[in-house]
């Protein structure tokens, strides 16, 4: 399938020797698009800093892109969030958003439970042609953000928390019952899908073919 | 531990003549205040209509009250619902609370997926002393009422729904976890303890001894 | 907010009095569009079809649309699943798009441990600006859909099998972890929510200002 | 919401900066009253230690507060739990409460499983307005303190245990299933929410406005 | 193995005519102790009744003996629970007891919310060589008997409750972490299995053989 | 209650210094008989020994006992396993119940997918007054050896395994459901608590009092 | 892909009409081998029975076979039970099984909790190709077979039981951490899978082809 | 019971002194045949290389074995996987079916995601005897391998993923709700026991004895 997106490597339990290998043979299969590597070590980043290929990095988000990022073009998401715990996630989904090559606005300091904040950041999410909503411990900030906005909603549970948290299960299940319209859910942590859902949701139809 | 509280059956899985008899027993012992009977099948609710006993039911939560009620000298405490599905956990809440001299004010059109119909309830909240959200599904509302009072919070997770609901595991977690401050969680569907949580709240200490 | 979009009516543990006010009051509000009731038993739709509005109805995903469905020009919505037991679930889907606007595609004889079935329905597939798949029991088949579309797909697990699918629970997991891209996931049983995701992903975004 | 309540930092997963950072820039907004940091590493502490602020701490439960704390006027709490295990739990709920000024008295030497030291406690219980009982494994305490006194009883499960304990589920399922009356929950481990509930309870509703 | 047992047929899920039959060929095997039937339905011990067979049975455990039941001389159990809804299981456990040939002393007005009920039954408790606790919801009861008795303690956690109760799961794990020496738990709702384990704890050793 | 047993202290999460003190003070209060320390560390058990007071220890599990141990009359329990590695659960039950006097034969050869060794054993199983069965993984042991025993079966599910024993939990549940009669389970890992049961089944009534 | 085996229906959830349509599509496209219907309502039976064509049923475990049995020449599998309750589904594998071509032997009173009747069993297991053990509960059994034979061992968990058995959780959690060899587990209560999987184990490869 | 299969040592949880001397023993005992050591640490492989017997290993799966592998006469089985994260689980299955007396073949880059892949090994797949596949997260790839092949298919999940992955529990729910017959399962990360399977399937039924 030709989908003109970007090629992605897993770099989680992946020897630093691994991911440069992958990344070498992606890169001459497909040099007219940047190879995306999530879940990177500091030492798999400095090895790809230290190879000859232009990078751009998020240490945040241990995330990293290898080539040329596109021209944000394709359109505009929304990566909303309630700040400091959940930043790392978030911050993956935007990052990957950029590089498929999406305009991203991000909004990290709004939470359920101040809801003057959320509203404040209407106008701004009024602009998205999709949001994605990242949130761990009640996971509530979706269900409030799905009533303010007419686009697709994808959700994104965080590990964030403890306890009866347990791992991200309570935000999870929490989105998956989200009362709110529009709403779908992808897996705890996972910022990376949520910003290729959103990539497929943006690009027009005819941009694919 | 002479509390002045009402008695109280635990209707289900009794027999209309255990609960007859059990009523009779304790009206006998504790005349001056009412004995509650909560999930009361309409059989059991039947049977104490037809004694002489004065009483007081709300069908809907399948609760009856046997004596008179207190006059509502205690405080206030306000019951927030969505609507339909959970009306019959709220009833319950607040049928108990008035039967614990509380006096009670019931939002029950309030959902996170509409924060106008929230907001617009700001006034009526700042008038309780103490404040019962309950709700399914993504058991949200607690942490946005949550960001909006200051005095105690307690959630109810109800369980309506279905699939990842299961059976108010959802909503009981996203309480649990809920990141508003002042909030804390009794049983799912258990509107009659949080009303009694409410009441001993909401009581000043010097009219319990 | 204004999104053009149904008043959808959820019909579970709601008797047949409650929704033919409730739709009548609707009715009257947004005469423009269709009302939906949805989960509505053998006696509410009867009820619904003997009122003077125009119903439609499928009795397999027992739902029910009032007043004149849309005519589908938004775009085209494919929605899969492996045959009889998820077929009340994707029929559900099924008709809420409709009633959203969409057109809809239904192939309804695929399953993973069938490829050539799957394979043979990929010219049909390109033709769709999104994907639903429903799926219980194992929840593989978004997995494999995953890999031929570059259109965003929701995943809908079902609460079909027996066993070690504990209600849904399996085929939800495998959905959350599907390790194809672009795979969002809705409530188990969530037809409705996943054709609701299908329409805002895709109306244009110019369509709903 | 103007509460007047301490600002606050969860200081689990932030570095010693962001710490320091958050709470110099919450002193300046908010001198009036003390800054809390829980789950404070032993370096984060120290670094508050050394700046000019004055620091209030508790090592056991890694809690520190900047500037004076308030004087105890509000009410008393009791805290309660079985000893060692659970004490950093119960020393961050008597710490926080001490800094939201409340009176605190600690109890920490009553189990189930030795009735005669509870019950010796009786008397020091009944001049609290409202009791926090902190128990891990069986989490069997409030049950039988709730039999003991007629002001709200806020229960803590701890994650202290093995096997069967589960993290804390274990005691988190026996508390929210307490037969005594008047009984709410909090998250395992969370000390500090159930002082922050406490104080909204214990403080009359005129100190609000 | 040789025993001295009586016979059992568990009666769930049995038709009556087959378990007409086994007991019958059970009788003629085991002509010497009686033949008991567990969770044996209305019509399976009317059954049982119209046989030329002495019977004795407890329509509350559903239960029922087939031959003349031993004589208690064997030492005593304590069966305790706190009321109404355990009675089935208690039942169950104390008429098990007795066709095994103990005595048994039945105390089922004792609940952990109410100490002083409980602290008023330590005299009865002392004559018993074997303690059997069952209680459901918050199962804390066999925590408080356990730091009263020296001798061993069976607890049984029952079905009785709702929600958070996940049919007995939290009861369960509550006793399998009872802060409390010398105790021990079987199935929830195995009022049986707790009465042979006190059985074959009870009897002395030479007993056996 | 005075019940002749040993004092006890669990390690786990106690400081060296802790122990130490607790120690000391059981010591001088309760001269006359033991005090154990189970989960004790190595620093711990090191300390231990460099006091004056005569110690015996088990690395394996972990534990030790402080002052002369009883001379073992009260009667025998056998305890098995199948070997390496429930190994430290078995001899934490064996050093436990020797302190409390009894006899201990241990068998840790045995597994139910090799009855031949476990047949083998028959003998000495029965010259035991009652049986501990420790096992992980598919904890099927103690159906197997309830069906060789007359007398109780304290059943002790560990930690032991990968994958889904999920912690213990497998063989929890396993015992839970033992078709033997006369099991009874205690926590996983707890090898301790199924010595105290043992203790308490195996010494005669009158050597209580 | 062309296998040989019979074409199979599940039945649950379908229609009588749904059934004699699929059924008579299924016995024209393949008229050399029978068509299994499995968990097939009596009406469905019934209905079967009724048409013209030859069928073979097993009441116990609602299974029927339209079209003549194949002779039994592939080889031999045993299905054993512990009796009455889990032999519905020995029955279906049983069923299932010659459907499929294998010669079956039933063993159905055997138990881990009575070894001498299971060893009595030895000569027959040793005949067999291949080991069906079935089993709920504590799921031992096939943990002692496995011990037994050389052969593959299918193991079947079923949903009797209660409480703590949690629908057959709990057996297939013992089946999937069972310490025998070659051991290797089919869904709760699917007897039928089983058999599957032992026809492709015991038919030669030659045949396939 | 003599099987001719190799001896196993589970090597997890032993000191490199117990495997040496245990294997030496077993060496001694069955010199005919070899011996394997599963889950080896480094140090265990260090030191049994440094012995005098012929050792062969694969450090991905930390597998050892001693003495001379048989020759692979026995049959084929196939064993797949996706990738690098699956890779020591399935080369722990290929290593020991080596050992066993299989012909491995190795397919490691199909994935349900890329079906094109999975159907280009078609041929290959149909050499094999019998199929292994491991997966994880999603665990899709045995319901597509199992309607490609008619030879027994026996699954493993593995604990490869994050967040609803919940440690392997997602992909092992998967694999046993398949619906692709002929599929079996084992533990989650268990290469060692499908294999085992394999090997005993394989086999020709007259090898045995
Ligand atoms: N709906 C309810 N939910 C939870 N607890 C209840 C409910 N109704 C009554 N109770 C409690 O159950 C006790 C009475 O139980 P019982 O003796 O079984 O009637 C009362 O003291 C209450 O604390
Ligand atoms: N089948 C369904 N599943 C989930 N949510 C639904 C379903 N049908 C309707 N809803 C939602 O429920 C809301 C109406 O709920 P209610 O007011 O109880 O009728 C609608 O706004 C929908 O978003
Ligand atoms: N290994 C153990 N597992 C479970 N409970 C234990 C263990 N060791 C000691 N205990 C119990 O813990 C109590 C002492 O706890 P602590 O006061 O924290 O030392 C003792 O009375 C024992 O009943
Ligand atoms: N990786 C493994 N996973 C599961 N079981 C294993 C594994 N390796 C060895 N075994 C089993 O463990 C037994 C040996 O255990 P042990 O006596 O503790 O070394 C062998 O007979 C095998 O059946
Ligand atoms: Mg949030
Ligand atoms: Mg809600
Ligand atoms: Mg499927
Ligand atoms: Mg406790
Ligand atoms: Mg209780
Ligand atoms: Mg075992
Ligand atoms: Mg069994
Ligand atoms: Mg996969």
């Amino acid at each position: 399938l030709r989908t003109g997106e970007p090629e992605v490597v897993y770099g989680a339990g992946k020897t630093v020797d691994q991911v440069l290998s992958i990344t070498a043979r992606l890169r001459q299969a497909h040099p007219e698009h940047p190879i995306l590597v999530t879940r990177a070590s500091d030492e798999t980043r400095a090895a790809l800093r230290s190879t000859s290929e232009p990078v751009t990095e998020d240490p945040l988000a241990a995330i990293v892109a290898i080539g040329a990022l596109p021209t944000p073009n394709l359109g505009t998401v929304a990566v909303l969030c309630a700040g400091t715990s959940d930043l790392p996630v978030a911050t993956e989904a935007a990052f990957t958003a950029r590089a498929f090559g999406l305009s991203v606005v991000e909004i990290s300091d709004v939470g359920v439970a101040g809801l003057h904040r959320l509203l404040a950041a209407r106008e701004t999410l009024a602009t998205a042609d999709c949001v994605i909503v990242v949130a761990g411990m009640d996971g509530a900030l979706p269900s409030a953000v799905g009533g303010l906005v007419a686009v697709p909603l994808i959700a994104v549970p965080t590990s964030v928390g403890y306890g009866a948290a347990f791992g991200g299960l309570a935000p999870l299940l929490t989105m998956l019952n989200s009362c709110a319209p529009g709403v779908s859910v992808v897996n705890i942590d996972n910022g990376f899908g949520a910003a290729v859902c959103a990539a497929r949701i943006v690009r027009t139809k005819g941009a694919l073919t």
